[in-house]
């Protein structure tokens, strides 16, 4: 028999949002972790180029390989040979090639909580044991250096992800170090899931690599360069790890879109446009924060990175989602409920993503006031009653 | 520590074929187990249509899932709910898929040697146990109802491939059947990889579902319908898996390329065109037959399906890596050396894969025909002195 996993909750509200808006209403999609743009312009022209010239056969693209590479170069300041550059399809299955390549089952994974749902069901997918290591506010929600010098015993792996899904807390530079030092004295394999890369809106934030020669990247042109749906990933793998990783990814997946692989290269070239997705999160970030008092929400991770407010609602529910299904059925707002990223507090936290236009930024925002003041009076009601 | 799992070996003399192309040899590739072919024309122009209307987010197409559906109804008259069908990133993660949510560690799967490598490591890699059951000549290189009657004890699993790789040969329907009947009775579940359906030679195949309704099917757009590099494939599940194998695309997977499904969709459309391959692969394969015998190759497997010929060289040679390597180092005709798909005699076995245009089948005849003739030529001379 397998092993049984959670599916996504959030599904449930992706699914009333369509069925609300193939019914004709309006609905706002904040509840997705992805840019509502397409992808940039250059990759559009490239993959228009490719499909008349090219039969697209199974394809591992070296140019794009040596690209990634000089990224790691330009950007972090590390050196990346091409070779180590695994291209996968997304960061999904990179993630499984990272685990899988680095622990058998048994293996004991520290994770966040709250964290990404799929970080604690794909680690129990390979047979391997989540250890959550509950992280607050007090803590911006993200593992620490302490934390991890504390646990007994030492995990075998731990999954670092910085900005984070569902909070966008980035872990600053400081305790990157602190953590590599902390793991390569316990001998903890790293995993470090960077794939909110290039949407901060502070400081810039170094790659583990930096820090941990010997860390495993899981990356992805799912998020900066808006190519979500183009399944396109990698996995950055240390020398000891890289036969596993090319014999994993040729026997379990093949080789990922090769379309997918022109476009991403083109992607690059890119930068500009990129950029102007991230002033517009980060126009969006800047109405939402300000939003967030006439919500009544005061108790929120700071969004460092990526393109998620994760929100504690605990003085008006504890049923987070049937509150993001009334939210979604009231005013058509979808948000994502806190169950999915943390099955101990997650009931009373909700995540909004601001990955959409600014215009329907103002517009959620709009409709979201006079509903969450109607929470907040039923609930008083309520609880004086 | 994972478990050691091999690479492809013909890697390596794909590799090689590459070298010699770019130094300016003029080499034929009949080593891939892929069309030559770009994806069919109506799946060209939607792609072109959706990449500048859609902004391609993660996405898995609810058309796409009924117009399989109703391709078993079509074509193999069994009835499959549009919500059964799994769409995936290619048919080896739809193996993935089928094997981790039927299945736990420890469980034994049969399958046939010789077969695809990738079913021995997909399932080593899930720290399950291959049961590699010898199929010679005498039952076509398949398995057989009486070889799974035999095995004690019963596998949990079985893997059918029909028509198969290497060596494109297919399991009739009374066989089938009987397969169907004892995996009942034993209580074997069976993952059929029907991932060259549509490619045969002769009578068209029946899908297992049509002989075992809970079966899991296997299959992908990237052979009948020449998308290989597009990445899609799909995985029809039992009601009973369907949740486990839902909850495993969306952790390890997410969503299939979403551009590869507006594609695929349309590729529907174009079974004139696919048939056209097919019947470029059928003169393909009258001509090797009709040279194998100048070849010297009188021991093959018959080629009722795929597009692969599966030869016995254990006259010429006993390492089909180096035998392989030589002829493409003497001639430019890459093919793949048997040591991939037969860990016991692929030592003396080769695969021609013939994927391409007719005239290259015909050029690499006339190249291979005196190379051949100087292998028998020399091998006699050794064992005469």
């Amino acid at each position: 028999m397998s092993v049984a996993i959670e599916p996504f909750r959030a599904m449930g509200i992706a699914q009333l949002a369509y069925e609300l808006a193939a019914a004709g209403r309006d609905v706002i999609h904040m509840e997705f972790g992805q840019p509502s743009t397409g992808a940039p312009v250059p990759a559009l022209a490239a993959a228009h180029a490719v499909i008349d010239a090219d039969p697209l056969g199974y394809w591992e693209s070296a140019p794009l390989k040596a690209r990634i590479a000089r990224h790691y170069r330009d950007l972090y300041g590390v050196t990346v040979a091409p070779e180590r550059v695994v291209l996968t399809c997304g960061a999904s299955p990179a993630l499984v090639l990272a685990l899988s390549c680095a622990l058998g089952p048994g293996a004991r994974v520290a994770i966040a909580r709250p964290g990404y749902v799929a970080y604690r069901n794909t680690v129990r997918a390979l047979y391997m044991q989540p250890v959550e290591i509950p992280c607050g506010p007090e803590v911006g929600y993200q593992l620490t250096a302490a934390a991890l010098e504390a646990l007994e015993p030492a995990p075998d792996a731990v999954i670092i992800a910085s900005p984070a899904n569902p909070t966008g807390t980035i872990i600053a530079r400081d305790e990157l170090a602190a953590i590599a030092a902390v793991c390569a004295a316990r001998r903890i394999r790293i995993i470090s899931d960077e794939i909110y890369h290039g949407l901060s809106y502070g400081a810039a934030t170094d790659s583990l690599l930096a820090h941990a020669p010997d860390a495993l990247i899981v990356n992805s042109f799912s998020k900066y360069f808006s190519m979500a749906g183009w399944r396109l990933g990698w996995l950055v793998a240390p020398d000891d790890l890289l036969d596993a990783a090319y014999a994993r990814m040729s026997n379990l997946f093949l080789t990922p879109p090769s379309l997918s692989q022109h476009a991403g290269l083109a992607a690059f070239d890119a930068i500009p446009e990129l950029e102007g997705h991230r002033d517009t999160y980060a126009r969006n970030r800047e109405l939402m924060l300000a939003a967030l008092p006439r919500l009544g929400l005061a108790r929120i991770a700071p969004p460092d990175g990526a393109f998620y407010i994760w929100a504690d609602i605990g003085h008006l529910t504890d049923d987070s989602l049937d509150f993001c299904t009334r939210l979604l059925r009231d005013t058509g707002v979808a948000t994502a409920p806190g169950v999915d990223f943390d099955s101990v507090d997650g009931h009373r936290f909700m995540r909004f993503s601001f990955a959409v236009g600014t215009a329907q930024i103002q517009d959620a925002i709009a409709r979201m006031v006079p509903w969450f003041a109607d929470q907040a009076r039923n609930t008083s009601r309520l609880s004086t009653t």
